[in-house]
């Protein structure tokens, strides 16, 4: 049982993209094609520049994302998707779906 | 901005299934139907009963999944899918799909 798990597709893209900011960042650069650092930091909210680039890191591992220096003193990277990064945008499509079906569109705080 | 992004369907569906084990406790109960809690703890690759009950609480006050009693000295309960929660299988057939076709069926360890 233990290595059927570990060899589901749902648990390995978990292992990747199980996380409250990652998928807001591809959404993001889905949206936008490109995006700098800083415009990815403002644009994802309340997310801390220390977990934007661990994130970007870890996304740019998987071969999700690539970086493209648009300037050179000092170097700055532009990120945007890579193709497999691009292949998210079921995943993105289904979850807004199912939001706008399932989710009151402001939750004050969570109900106990 | 802010107020654009916090209403976001991406953001709201990750405030409650931005982890690495919600999705896969729905997974297990889209599978099976129903399940008991020490059904789910075994199947839910080495989660922590802790972690496990906090997140079955978690998706049964977002009302995602629903618990019944089937055994009552002591009492035992045993989960499955409400509607809201039914409808997430798009979500989870996108993840296998795209699980399937973009990541390697073992990752041994993290590329650097």
């Amino acid at each position: 049982m233990k290595s059927e798990r570990s060899s589901c597709g749902i648990a390995r893209t978990l292992e990747i993209l199980g996380d409250k900011w990652s998928l807001l960042i591809v959404r993001d650069l889905m949206r936008f094609g490109t995006r700098t650092f800083g415009e990815l930091a403002e644009l994802s909210e309340g997310i801390s520049t220390h977990t934007l680039t661990e994130r970007l890191k870890r996304l740019g591992e998987f071969g999700l994302i690539r970086r493209k220096p648009y300037q050179s003193h000092p170097v700055r990277y532009e990120y945007s998707l890579t193709k497999r990064g691009k292949a998210l945008r079921p995943v993105i499509l289904s979850m807004l779906e199912w939001a706008g079906g399932n989710l009151p569109r402001r939750r004050k705080k969570r109900s106990a």
